[in-house]
């Protein structure tokens, strides 16, 4: 965009599901061709892949978001689309440090919708909108032909103020640095898995969708000196957010595999079917890597709120292996833990 | 969302293209279901509605405005869903008396893209938003299966600081008040109709797509005290936005159909094919209405700025009939120009 010509890195011939799936290939697409063509050189990396932009207007710190929302079928135990499609937007500036201000969205629709699936996703919004006190302030509607879309997609992108003190970069991450987690881990991606009704399998699972507003708060409140770097682990799960902040900061990140909170149902569906629930979507919850001085009030704030309470220690950041996520086995033994590859379960959110 | 059950009036049982295309149908299903379930009611319906919503926060008064493109086919003679989706939004802010400071943008993509189809488009929306002089600053990539999107739609958001000295309210608009037109109408919609070689027709037309920013900046100098609104009529064309402004405002439009700048392939498409140029969507046109005062000011400044030398005075605010928009025509009668009905011309953005 300065004249030189970008550095297009993406070699692949065509897209395919993997590409969304917010694993190793998506990386692969925004860095290869996202990043070089159309994002700001000078901005920091975190900022071009990481779940808001920060942005200075007029003294105004903000922070700006966007996400479509194409997850199949559009309801499913514990929530819908059109609640995703907020608390997601939520989540990501709560991640990012922000307070969340107003949100806009878009409805791509097939023609032939059926009106009340389409009023049931705006109560929904509107419902998930009031809970996390942001106002939705403007959108847009496209209808396309029977055929070209899949009953509905939203995009909802979110503005925010940042929160003072807060100051999140993965390169002030140190070793001797604490990994939180929120809570279960799983639950969306499974719950998802499910209610397609494509294996033989039942569950008594919901998706952990929510607004984990008040979560962060809290952290905040109690170790904002202390936070270097939060994320919401979506797409590609625990493992994949972990991976893109070692890859970020060059540092190693050990996890305490019995210490990750795990519900027997997604372990075991996670065991039939092969799959590492550290890979698995979650939509409610939140990664928090904190200094080791404010870790235990941290973990602590975490577990006093509403809804934090199996919030737990995950890990450690140490300077060894670089680049490299680490779980230490409940047999003594460790093994590394890669991002997602592929796409096992596409169209989760 | 204040507790009390919201008045849904939408009673359509499924959502059709029309729903989509900006006229009637899609006023019945903003007013009738998303305004009373989504919006603050507290906010100004123009907000609602219209282009932007205005935001202040910390003092920073800002501008937030998101849009869906499903054009087909993806490039046409003059422009591609990339280059639209970046001037589209930039275009929402400029005529909501806002320059743009960044954008998101979201990906949606059939899996079996070919990659050269997407890095044609994000080369494209790199070219647009460089031209615009605004930022592309993160954004989000969902791809799904193969059928279940039309190769690819692109959603994006822009936030837009607003311009001091400029207070644009449809409430302003009074009697005796002009209305200008950037350019010639019409151009997009016919060239996208005849791209798509389903009519035995040819024309040398290219769609006007483009960034108004530059003309709504040359106005704004020109009659900033006297710009009461502004509008870029793109889905439902002139006809639809000034329908929009008088049932607002409450007012009429007189316009002198002669003097509306109109292609001879637009006008001709047109009659054959039974449409009215004034419902003919537009990408780089935009309506200006300016008190009397500064008229004559906001057209000099218009045609002398690069690219709005066929800038015109098309017509007058009038106090009745009230609500209604009139075109005397270029053998003296008088008709009403209503809204747009139906969707003649499906997916133009």
């Amino acid at each position: 965009m300065d004249g030189a010509s970008p550095k297009v890195r993406f070699r692949e011939p065509q897209i395919e599901m993997a590409h969304g799936a917010g694993g190793k290939a998506s990386r692969r697409l925004v860095e290869g061709l996202f990043v070089p063509l159309l994002y700001d050189p000078a901005r920091p990396p975190a900022d071009r892949l990481g779940d808001a932009a920060s942005l200075e207007v007029d003294g105004a710190r903000l922070a700006l978001t966007t996400d479509s929302f194409v997850v199949t079928p559009l309801r499913f135990p514990g929530g819908s689309i059109g609640e995703l499609a907020v608390n997601g937007t939520v989540n990501d500036l709560a991640v990012s440090g922000a307070t969340p201000v107003a949100i806009v969205t878009t409805f791509l629709l097939e023609a032939g919708l059926p009106t009340s699936e389409l009023e049931a996703e705006v109560r929904a919004m509107a419902e998930a909108a009031r809970r996390a006190g942001v106002a939705i302030v403007g959108g847009d509607t496209k209808v396309v032909e029977h055929g070209k879309t899949d009953r509905m997609y939203l995009t909802t992108t979110g503005l925010g103020r940042r929160m003072p003190g807060v100051s999140l970069a993965s390169a002030s991450v140190r070793p001797g640095d604490k990994v939180l987690v929120s809570g279960p881990i799983g639950d969306h991606g499974i719950t998802i898995l499910l209610a397609r009704g494509e294996l033989d399998l039942e569950a008594d699972l919901r998706s952990d969708t929510r607004s984990v507003l008040p979560l962060v708060q809290a952290v905040v409140a109690a170790a904002a000196p202390s936070l270097r770097w939060m994320r919401d682990p979506t797409r590609g799960g625990v493992a994949t957010s972990l991976n893109e902040l070692v890859l970020e900061c060059g540092l190693a990140i050990h996890l305490e595999e019995e210490a990750v909170p795990v519900r027997d149902e997604v372990r075991g569906a996670c065991e039939l079917l092969g799959l590492d629930p550290l890979h698995i979507a979650n939509e409610g919850q939140f990664l928090a890597v904190v200094g080791p001085d404010h870790a235990e009030a941290a973990l602590r704030a975490l577990r006093a709120a509403p809804g934090g309470e199996a919030a737990a220690l995950i890990g450690e950041v140490h300077q060894q292996p670089a680049a490299a996520v680490l779980a230490t086995t409940r047999y003594g033994g460790s093994r590394i833990v890669d991002m997602l590859v592929g796409d096992p379960l596409p169209r989760i959110c």
